[in-house]
């Protein structure tokens, strides 16, 4: 039975609390939160949890076996790296936490204590995202032309963090997921409107070949959408997560060159055939997560979202921020 | 009686055609094609109209008034500017030309010639473009934030031009149509996969003011998107052209700030009120500018997209163009 | 060459015109309509027909092979009779007649004069409908449980007709294609709110196995439904008009029964596997359905829409007329 | 505080006793189901109650203020009437009985034991139901001409009862809440492929004026659908349950009879004008509709749902199951 201490009790505690409470093998024993009106919350809807003010008791205690982080972003370093050397494993919110030199440091703190050091991608456990990767690896697209992602709505803006670490963590988990190479360089340009962090973000993504990867992310839009679409030299896949079935669509679709001696037009083939959307399975992915980091800790196995995987998504987030304050110019990655 | 004579019998021509027929006050007298089978067309399906092979022999004919150019970019300037200098009055498919130097020159020409050179930028007459036009001009959205449009599918790949010079003019248009202001940079960048033209590209337009506008065109998209976010800072509208009704929806959607004593958060204020979808007229857009197109030649009305603003879309393009070849450097506008 | 002449240019008889003027093989010779602003707008939108006043004046000339009837549901008993007997081939719109006797006659007298006799089921020659007849004769559903269409919006209410008149014959027409089997008894409600026809109208289908089939029409709905679902043994189909694309989905779902303990609920078995939505060609139904005329009248060919096809249509009309005036009652077929 | 004991845990005990726990003034302190599965789960999900397997002994616990039945129909009336005769406060799930006489029963012994008595018609509770209320009770849509209701998908087909008495009635008690009149009979189809039970229905409702109701339900659809339509003179409704947001549109649309010389066609005038989407609250409906059970409890208020809405639904679920077993004969209420 692994005993589980969750520091944070604002939005998405609660989903990890009621997660693990799912669990087969896990028991929520501890939950800390600054807020006295969310501790109070924190003992109703978990009576059996001990309901704490203080993280560091949380870390401390010695019937915990491991921390869940579900704090703001500012605050994952301290609290990750607190826990870690408690000799604690770790599941932490994404991203990881707020500088490529914070995150490099719990990677290599996670090594040293010989725990477990797991980030919430959520989305690389749904089934859509994990049924895409299925098909790539399957080769069934052919060779990846682009990643392009849309995730946009009326947001909550936050105060510790602009639009891009809020929201691109997931579209940067999934492609880190999706896509067996990495970017060269990243542009980005954002604007800011409400409280002078960026709430719009348009991030361009360059790759040694010419495959280009593109996430427009905004807090201020009035639909909200959660669109991917990935082209590739056979087949092309939609990803639309605001379907409620059907999320994943997968087009024969194409385009082939060949010789046209049209002076108007060199025309090109295409071939447009059947759609199909596979089944998935409706599990919530919070639940597969959480079970899946109770097998990493009991079972010794390497997270599909491990310390490393976070560190890539804070690379780019990173890049992708300077390359903001910098009015677009390209960094390398 | 407006006579006019119609060079290019390709995709776009014969709409031209039919919707000059039903116009009052308009008769197509002439139509050239470079091809045997497109002039056979033309010759079935507008018996009225004499068919020719030579676009230079359309301008010359003296019963021509008027000329309808819809040929490849490549060659608008030269026929443009030939039919300019037989006096002959012009509409133009967009984009007016294929350089700034080109597009200026045949605003100059017609300036001289004292005729009326209008471009057809289509959406500009769409009932959508136009109701959205007065929301904003009525100041419902309050200050503008950002301008977002997506139009993908899989797109003909042309010969002469990239995705860029293809699909952009629409959303340049529409941009400029609305906007009361015009960007200061454009930054883009793109990939090419078929034929060595950009079949993908992301522009991002950047204000003096921090509104932000972004343009994803796509030619290798699975799904048909045509989508335009507008965000201000009363009111947002979303204007999706593939919805059949409800094209246009006005969200009483916005953020402000307040003080915010929460630790974790400094929230904002959200204001999610109705959602309003006004009625459109269903007439034809291209209906609507051929009409528009006759009275300008009859009534000396300056067009709504004349030449002025044929121009200032070939800047966009142009600038766009440039930064596009050069790894995405803002160009200045 | 067949020569067309058609009679009534209202709604539906332009586009009647365009469709024969591209179809190989045929020439629109004449036009007649009893309203002077629409013949004057068929003289210019088709100069090469001898356009008139009188039906009979049509039907009686030598130059006309083949009549079409585009005219309102009361007046087409007369003018296809006429025309038969004056031995032009008829293409009539839907539905053949306003009655089973005048049907049984029209359907005779074609025999008689040895001419085709073919009736604008439209629907029929879509590729969605075509598509899912192929998909029904491959056996790929199974057993047919049920067929049930919703055709609402808010429409045209007519004069001389009921909505049942006026849009079941769309739904009658492809229930009769698609399955192999005939309704013994239909039950219909409706109720009257406008000008004393029924404007809206439920038709409940029952067939000898206990197959059952649903028509809701609707004059008086604020969004547009056209959609059909077929559920079958084995899978599911959705056809939605108004999808863009994707207009036929086939659904891998099913329902099997088991043996199952449970003390609350005998479960059964649920089959719920991949979509998969066919590739449908874009051509338009009315140009394959108007090239399949010529090619019966030409090449001796059966309309897939014959005469016979048109009275069954009008069976059902009727008898489901006859229930409604019962309050619902049954009436055998 | 309330006690809250709650019978059966099944599919939506959970639900029900999650709410109950967010619930200011309520406490859920046992839970009893026949299942050890289930009561394993409900001893993990709800540590604080006492998990027993006897409903009687549920009943008979003097600790218990009310007791929540959320077991299969056919059990409802033994024990909701053994808890009503304890003197305990009810909460049922729908329908309240399986026949008018029990229902009747109920509704009596509610009433001689002076307690609350509540039916679970849970949609009455979400926002969307309650603004259209609301814009019915303004008079906004004028008269109302009809109200359809579409209720399909891949259902649990149950062992205990049809899909008529599974599905309707949320579209009864939605009906029942919205209109100011009750029909005046019932007709209605059906068939059966499983297991001998209907599981396709088609329920027609006759109004002494000419309004008319019809309700669709069908567990052997392959897309969910949850859609109401509901026509006025004035504007006409559409609920539809499956849209993320906009659940609620009001169209600004109408038909009004005038004169019209036409000889082809008496046309009546249309009104085509907004459409509208209310903002509508994003509580959980059954976190209401627990909440007022407390208040109605707690404060003596009457249940907006109480044993007489549920008696009415009961009602038309007989009669209608009495239609569908005579072959569709209208049935009075």
């Amino acid at each position: 039975m692994v005993k589980i201490g969750v520091i944070g009790y604002g939005y998405w505690g609660p989903n990890l609390v009621r997660n693990f409470a799912d669990c087969e093998g896990a028991k929520v024993v501890a939950i800390s939160d600054l807020r006295a009106e969310r501790r109070a919350l924190a003992a109703r809807q978990c009576p059996g949890a001990s309901v704490m003010d203080s993280a560091a008791a949380l870390i401390a205690d010695a019937s915990v076996d491991a921390v869940v982080v579900a704090t703001p972003i500012t605050s994952h370093y301290e609290l990750v790296k607190a826990a870690l050397q408690a000799g604690k494993h770790v599941l932490v919110e994404k991203p990881l936490a707020h500088s490529v030199e914070h995150a490099k440091s719990l990677v290599d703190e996670a090594l040293r204590a010989n725990v477990v050091l797991m980030v919430d991608h959520t989305f690389v456990y749904t089934s859509a995202v994990r049924k895409v990767k299925a098909i790539l690896e399957g080769g069934e697209l052919g060779r990846v032309y682009y990643f392009d992602s849309v995730r946009v709505n009326l947001g909550l803006v936050q105060s510790d963090s602009n639009v891009l670490w809020d929201l691109a963590p997931h579209d940067f988990s999934i492609m880190d997921y999706w896509l067996d190479k990495r970017p060269a360089a990243v542009s980005a340009y954002g604007s800011s409107h409400v409280n002078g962090m960026e709430d719009i973000a348009y991030v361009t993504l360059l790759f040694q070949d010419n495959t280009i990867a593109h996430v427009h992310v905004n807090w201020l839009a009035p639909a909200k959408i959660r669109r991917i679409l990935v082209g590739g030299s056979r087949k092309m896949v939609v990803y639309d997560d605001m379907e409620a079935s059907e999320k994943v669509k997968v087009y024969d679709k194409g385009v082939t060159v060949g010789a046209a001696p049209d002076p108007y037009q060199m025309r090109v083939g295409y071939r447009v055939g059947d759609m199909f959307a596979p089944n998935l399975e409706t599990t919530e992915a919070l639940r597969v997560e959480c079970q899946h980091f109770i097998q990493c800790v009991t079972g010794g196995e390497r997270p599909l979202t491990d310390g490393e995987a976070g560190l890539r998504v804070v690379e780019l987030l990173e890049a992708a921020g300077r390359s903001l304050r910098m009015g677009g110019v390209p960094q390398p990655l």
